[in-house]
């Protein structure tokens, strides 16, 4: 593996830039040549990301210049908020450099939700169709030959590959479905704000976005491509005191009769072969947690079915800033690279 | 206000005992007379309520004896584990000495459903149609005239005062319909667990009883009082790393278009004369969050609609010790004995 | 108790303006009738304050005018940063108004420490000696006849109850003292900052002011005060996770050999008729924990002794929010008042 | 790097346990090859260590015997409880296996000191002298040679490298030292007990072990073993409601008047090769913090110096399941096996 793809990262002093930069730390065929930051242009990583003292010396943030940006690096990550992405893209497409973006931007296919659900109409809609949405467990393959990756929100990535196997299956009804997802603070970003103030988060347990989170508009295209049918999804996000993790409960109906094997079966036939994801079901803890997915891209996927009323909750616990952002994102780069998918993820999750 | 009732606590060392005994430390009408605990027999009460050094000066915890608390005690609370309370209450009601339980033991009046939910054959059938659901909300002239008041759970409780209004109101389906409580550690009592030790619970966002969680019975059995329909509620609890607090969040679906005015109606018909519920809707922080009813006997209600899906969540947030325990069982111990209902309950909340 | 005073709250927005109307909210003897806060002027006080719902009906926050509140109120709490309540204070003295401080303005004698230790002149000397530190156990007497009170800060507050005991019988080396105290997240404020972000926060142990904390110059102040001797203190707080309570654990050494009784004595001597003190020693738990004086009034002081090194640890844990903010100045102000010191003070700490 | 060496561990199934499987799972030259466990013998690791489902496949706990271990294993770590790994070091140093023992059971050379500390006469006196302290950054040399590693304790590591560059270039009194040690939950183990139950730990700041911390016996021992002269230090450690981390605040006082140059040369001469020592001094955080060292073998040091007073605390902040614990062993482990002492080890830490 002699191979070394020279990689930046615009918006790098944020949380999902931040997290880029830790796994990319010790990813063996990347090295990390260009990074942007308005704020802290000049500074060195580690006067922002406390924790990569020691990595990347001599490094600092600059101001983000197109033709530094395209001398230095093959690849660029763009770690920037939805509706600032987009701005970049076009440009950065036409010099030849593969983009992964982990903003929202270019995720939905259909420019009109765009402007149902961000509020602005989309610019470049010829771009939306030429984005991959960088689910690799399910567009693997297109990911391979992708010049531009749209990588998954956290909140859908959880409710997507919970609900994912039950979907396909046709076991439930899939237009009362409620994805329920709890989530730590570090969702929330880097900058301070009101409700992210230590003395009110700390022991919180607050609903935001209740009368339908964006997030929703991704599950539903992604199941509706893979079910071929119409589908609707609610997706209540709380947040809750962790710092990472989310819980994606995703709360539906069986159409019929179905016994645990036959459930089981549909999330093995699913998943048996993904890496990253771990099937949690009658072994301890019982269900997932992302506690103990805590560092890692892993998903851990399991369910529990109500018999009595036919209620089927398909459960998946990730980190939300790895596999819900820059660890999902590093395993498309890999992918696109020809690397191995588990390439700098390999590393086991905390506990405790 | 001369008028003291003298009061007893069985079962006095563990958490609803202690938050028992910490609300009544200062309600003006109240004496507590006798508390027993079998394990700390001897013991002054701070010794295991490090909060109340210097409240109940010469009170010691006792082994239960039945003539000595019906010597000293006129009112008497059972903060024992379910199953465990049935076996004193026949004695206890002999006696002649009113009883709030706080355990299971006596809230369902179907004794079937002990065999379903608890696995238990219940042995006390005649006592279970005698008892009163201590839900003030619903019952308050029947607790009024008690013997023998069940106190509800507090899942249950914070699912009921949630749904209670636009289930009465007829607005939604009631077959479909998804309780997803999000609780603090302490609903889990005073005992260590594995589960419950600190390294494994700070920061977990973890499912149990997600086949169905026993306090459905409860909810099922009040709403179905209230409508006069068959109602089916799954209900799934999820521990999350605050101390107190429990949020439910009932997701359910509209039978038709409703518009805000017709919903808030319904619960503005339902609450406003009830002083410990409190609306949470277009004013700050948005949704109820139990973070800010800590320490109180208030349950903020509100709700939120996805109109694009026709779903309804209705939220409840409590302190699941004070509204979901010992606060509401000294609410009905007001009713029981004529006093202002607030009484020694008109404390607010913490903040932060 | 007829008699109702009527209490004015400059600053009323933030963290211990909510304290202080958290705890006058049942206060039998007070009337709140003035509250301030120039951002949020106009609004009903729940909108800030969410845990006050159902309380203050009517009341909102208005912005400041000197004759209105002269006309509303005959006591005036001030809940203003270091260096802005010295504007109020002239004025409002003037007026013949009772005025109890919560800022560090007033507490220190010595103008020339508002140099070293606050970095400006001090524009009013002469009522630095006017005014009353306003620590009961200590200046009780002359809290009972002053115009203006200096309400001690809450590092100061618990260094100084732990060390009093044994700094007053002469057992310690008064100028090797180093004060460790581990603060929650409240003591902050309300104002959101980088190092208050929940995720940076949460789980954080982190030193601050490590060079000296500001409170030293009021615990050097008092402790001369007791001593009549020279003494040093040096503090050094740190931001743990917790958001309410503080706990100092003052390490000092002994002059020579003591025995555990005699150490004993000069607490119980000191502390045996002070209400909100608390001894722990060789009770559960073991040591003074913030977490059991929770929402009261209580500072609860023990100490530890290594015999083998004649050291001593004397430890106070508090609620800096109430004991060392507004609980302390609601305690002063009933000593102002006439009234029993505990007035509105009585309720027990939560646990857990 | 082809050659693997064969690992064994014995009490796999508690905190450091997992701790060392998780940091060995992608050590590219380790092989762990036998796991004991008493309690779960016959389970996959899995079943305990939920973070690891995915790794280690095929190997479960065993029983211990002594002629598997030596038949699958060239190096053994020891995860036991003091007094406990005593019991299987001779026989294992018998076989010619390499020893870690992560206990205290070898670390103090002087037998009288576990009289004095640990309340039990050592049976192996001569094995305390061929025993080396694993700490690499006093004892690089000696480990690299050493049959059996004392891996030292969290509290003393942190102690330990906070005071050593000041202590051994002469600036402070030696016999005036307080290591005030605040750490997370995950040091007391993995069993449940009361004060480690989720709403008794959560939120406390609770001294423990305050009359002085048996950890001080390594860490006067080791910097006498530096300084040729007398050193007393006592060691007061803290509950505080993270679950990872430590942070040592030693608290002493200089000889003499003394420029920041000096100081910082001393932590500079001291640890400008090491890698795991990052200096946190004049540039952000302003202090170390174990928050920013989680999930690494880092351990991050500073100092505040109080001049007015001539106080000068030092800081070490570590994980303590990493440096504090396997991390150390396993860097040890590295030296003795002649690898690159950073071999698994190289990762970032998280943040936030």
């Amino acid at each position: 593996m002699l191979m070394r793809i020279n990689v930046g990262i615009i918006g790098a002093s944020g949380y999902t830039g931040g997290e880029l930069l830790r796994i990319l730390a010790n990813h063996p065929s990347v090295e990390v040549s260009y990074v942007t930051s308005r704020e802290h242009a000049g500074k060195p990583l580690h006067y922002v990301h406390y924790n990569l003292r020691g990595y990347y010396k001599g490094l600092r943030f600059h101001e983000f210049k197109l033709d530094e940006l395209t001398e230095k690096a093959d690849v660029v990550f763009l770690s920037l908020p939805h509706g600032v992405s987009l701005k970049y893209v076009p440009d950065l497409l036409n010099t030849g450099i593969k983009v992964i973006d982990l903003s929202a931007d270019f995720r939905l296919k259909d420019p009109s939700m765009y402007k149902f659900w961000y509020g602005f109409e989309h610019p470049y809609p010829d771009l939306l169709s030429k984005a991959v949405y960088g689910l690799p467990e399910i567009h693997r393959d297109e990911i391979r030959n992708a010049s531009l990756v749209a990588s998954p929100g956290c909140n859908a990535t959880a409710t997507i590959l919970a609900l994912l196997p039950v979907a396909r299956a046709g076991l439930i009804d899939l237009n009362r479905i409620v994805s329920d997802v709890k989530v730590g603070s570090s969702e929330g970003g880097s900058k301070p704000r009101a409700g992210s103030h230590h003395p009110e988060r700390e022991g919180a347990i607050r609903p935001y976005d209740a009368e339908g989170h964006r997030h929703a508009a991704e599950v539903e295209q992604e199941l509706r491509l893979i079910t071929k049918a119409d589908v609707s999804v609610s997706l209540v996000p709380y947040a809750v005191s962790s710092v990472r993790g989310a819980l994606a409960s995703v709360h539906s109906w069986l159409v019929r009769e179905v016994d645990d094997v036959e459930v089981m079966k549909a999330y093995v036939q699913t998943y048996s072969k993904e890496h990253f994801i771990r099937l949690v079901r009658a072994v301890p803890p019982g269900y997932p947690d992302p506690k103990y997915v805590i560092g890692s891209n892993y998903a851990d996927v399991g369910y529990a079915v109500e018999r009595r009323l036919r209620r089927l909750t398909a459960f998946a616990a990730i980190d939300n800033m790895v596999k819900g952002a820059a660890g999902q994102a590093v395993q498309a780069f890999n992918i696109m690279a020809g690397f191995e998918e588990t390439l700098g993820l390999e590393n086991p999750p905390l506990k405790p």
